[in-house]
């Protein structure tokens, strides 16, 4: 066996493991009882110590450095390019996590998962004090991690490479500046607009199976593969793969409101369809390993917003929903399009609309900047939040608990995430618009809900090129330029007819 | 770490690895995706080559050794008992594990994997000649196999080893010879009491929801601990221990007879409560490990059958049956009774009633004997097998398919598993009897739908004790003797009225 081929084994071998452990994690939040709680939890970190073992081990960087001296012949040019990509993406994952030292990853595992208990009381009780202490803490580990990361202009650019590879603050901040300029101003005319019917008219009798048959209706049409995935309940609808045909969605139902969890199907369902997309082949290689969060964010917002929300989806779909739900039909189609586009201020970030969603992203983003530099101090924390919500949004925050306690991204160290959801948006705005001006005819499948060829585009852009590439670079060469605020503020005002 | 510490180190790091298969084997028999059967196969097989290799590492003979030599000191004495008997059982195994050549390991794997897709097609077609080559092969594997593990008189004796430590062939014949002997003459009398009623008359309209209820409901009043299990829908019932605190039961519905989920359930929860009952401060050690396949089909048939299928139980539980499912009341108890006690002999196994199902094993175990020396050619099997059946049954067999190809087992190569059956049938019938001569008021419990006590006494008989006694110590402190055929024979008697 030469290096690559080494490479290539130990990778499938962790792959394998982190899938166990995937399937065991599906498992805890859906089946397991309560009680298996803390031995399902040393499983897991005993898979995870064993793939860390697996992955850090010095044969490990031997090899790599063997295939960056003298890659091992290939006769074929394209194979020889997707190793070449495996490679540099192995010493990717290498580098991060061997330069880590041991106490600190132990240190971070210990802290959040304490932390994570604070948090989940102190948001219970509105009580910022009682987490500040662990966001403390948090963030002086966090802020080691980047020192053994290494990064050239500010610590928060290492944190950010391990959600989005390659993209950098300076990258993010003139587009979410302009996001910002364009979206505000346009804000109260969305609102006023939407504002016209009232969305409690949707609320009716939607018995749960029904949701089902029609999630699942939807799920089939956009391209999802049921033969290779699932669909469960679920209080905290998540997406996940379990294997290279084996992609488990999940959702919750509200029997008063089929939308939330319609909308959160074709949300999963994007998210699945990108790991479905995925070539089975390089699975638990880079090159059958998706992207970023930002790039995966973009498959699942597209399925949910540009096609789900759209006029064009429920032209053909009302009638579909009313099938199944006699009741709806009292609601005028035009009426209900506007009550499932509600554009209004709000506190909570998880239940915005997808206009106002991302102010939620650039406070959040704003705010971790200053934390991780420590221009912000932890103390100061509720005050500053409070203080430029209310600027953004034009409305007081009443509590903690719906301002700066409410994510639980901080409690677990994921410092750095948040831009991603907003960076999904945008891909998605952007790459939806690249395949009307690409896919000649795309228009009229839409009209008809037939969604192959936009898959298929999806499919050839963005899924199968895995990790070969950055995910500007991706971008760029899915639409002809790297992420920008543009395409979603067209997005916007086209549907609203401004 | 002294000696005795690494070994529990290893014997637990094996078992999380093994719990985790265990979870990824109920997944695939409940939920998995059907895509997803080949990379589920590498992960169990990777799975369990890691625990293999864990297991039969050359450092954990030598722990094994020192142990014997010298078990480390411990100032208690019931503590140093419990070592004692793990450092024989870790023996026990090491030594079957180690004994066998990997090549033999592996032949056995890959003939039974691909075995079974030959047998599952020679069944449908009731086509013995094509599985006969495999029968050939496997017989001949597992006779390497015994040669590997070593025996005093029979091959066959290193093979039941496997299922009922220390139990031989020579301990087996003259209690089956018993059972069959008493038995056999009693059939004829059974079969007219039971023909009374027809039992057709219990077809009626169950809904699963209902059966769901009531299932759950008997489960809870067993003992079942459902903060720690559950249950759920599958096509082969069974019962798993996915970790210390997780049992997982399945059982399917016949929406015109809840009969069948109902004392499958009792069948599982059987097996479940001995899983809860062993000492979670054991798990992953022998000490926290089920005995033999013999005791835990005790636990189950005990539930099933002595339990579940007697006239007190059901004073009891057919008013709740008749509240669920309306329908019922219109049986009278005391056909409904015989109707659910039927013994009618007939040609599949796991249809049989609790009389006739042990006349299938001893045929079995007869013939298995007779393959495994070569006194019996694969070729004549079918021949064998007919003129046998009929004459311990009295009716012909009709096709293979009804006939020796009806069992999965030899496909699997576990020869010498199936008169752990019997076994089972027999213990649970002693050690009813000895629970209602030891426990005072055991029967005013039972009528009272009241089984706390029954539970444990169980626990501390069987459950507990784990693997610290053989089968045969462990019947003989709980009964006083070992297994014998008496118990059942006056249970059935007694039950019948004769």
């Amino acid at each position: 066996m030469n290096a690559y081929e080494s490479l290539q084994q130990r990778s499938r071998e962790i792959a394998l493991y982190n899938s166990a452990a995937s399937a065991l994690t599906w498992d805890l939040e859906i089946y397991m009882p309560p009680k298996a709680g803390p031995y399902r939890a040393e499983q897991l970190s005993q898979l995870a110590g064993l793939a860390h073992r697996l992955g850090t081990a010095s044969e490990v960087g031997g090899w790599i450095k063997q295939c960056e001296d003298k890659l091992p012949a290939c006769a074929d040019e394209e194979e020889t390019a997707l190793r070449a990509a495996n490679v540099r993406e192995w010493r990717r994952d290498y580098d991060r996590a061997t330069k880590l030292p041991q106490r600190l990853v132990e240190d971070l595992a210990k802290t959040t998962s304490l932390a994570r208990e604070a948090w989940v009381q102190a948001r219970r009780e509105s009580n910022f004090a009682a987490f500040a202490p662990w966001l403390e803490k948090i963030l002086s580990l966090v802020r080691e991690q980047a020192q053994s990361w290494g990064y050239a202009d500010c610590a928060y650019d290492a944190l950010l490479e391990g959600y989005e590879p390659g993209v950098r603050v300076a990258d993010l901040v003139p587009v979410f500046a302009d996001l910002q300029k364009q979206l505000s101003p346009l804000l109260p005319q969305l609102e006023k607009i939407t504002a016209a019917v009232d969305s409690a008219l949707i609320e009716g009798d939607y018995p749960v199976a029904g949701q089902q048959a029609l999630n699942r209706r939807v799920a089939e049409a956009m391209g999802f593969d049921f033969g290779a995935g699932r669909i469960d309940t679920t209080v905290h609808p998540f997406c996940t793969e379990l294997g290279p045909h084996d992609c488990r969605l999940t959702t919750r139902y509200n029997e008063r409101d089929f939308t939330g969890s319609l909308f959160g199907i074709m949300h999963e369902a994007g998210h699945g369809l990108y790991s479905q997309g995925l070539l089975p082949e390089h699975y638990g290689t880079p090159m059958g390993t998706y992207l970023s969060l930002g790039i995966h964010e973009s498959q699942s917002r597209l399925w949910e917003n540009q096609v789900g929300r759209s006029r064009t989806f429920w032209a053909h779909w009302y009638p579909v929903a009313c099938e199944q739900f006699p009741g709806l039909a009292a609601l005028p189609l035009d009426e209900f399009w506007l009550a499932v586009n509600r554009v209004k201020p709000s506190h909570i970030r998880v239940e915005a609309d997808e206009a106002t969603y991302n102010l939620h992203i650039i406070l959040r983003f704003e705010i971790e900047q200053r934390l991780v530099s420590g221009a912000l101090a932890v103390a100061d924390l509720p005050a500053a939040w409070n203080a430029r919500f209310e600027e953004i949004f034009q409305i007081p925050v009443p509590d903690d608990a719906r301002g700066c306690l409410q994510d639980t991204h901080w409690a677990m160290g994921a410092i750095g995430y948040f831009p991603t959801y907003t960076l999904g948006t945008l891909n998605a705005a952007q790459l939806f618009s690249a395949a009307l001006r690409q896919v000649p005819g795309l228009d009229a499948d839409l009209q008809k809900a037939e969604y192959k060829r936009l898959l298929a585009w999806l499919q050839e852009k963005i899924h199968r090129p895995a990790r070969r590439y950055s995910p500007a670079e991706l971008m760029t060469l899915a639409t002809g330029e790297p992420t920008r605020a543009t395409y979603f503020m067209d997005y916007l005002k086209s549907k609203y007819g401004l």
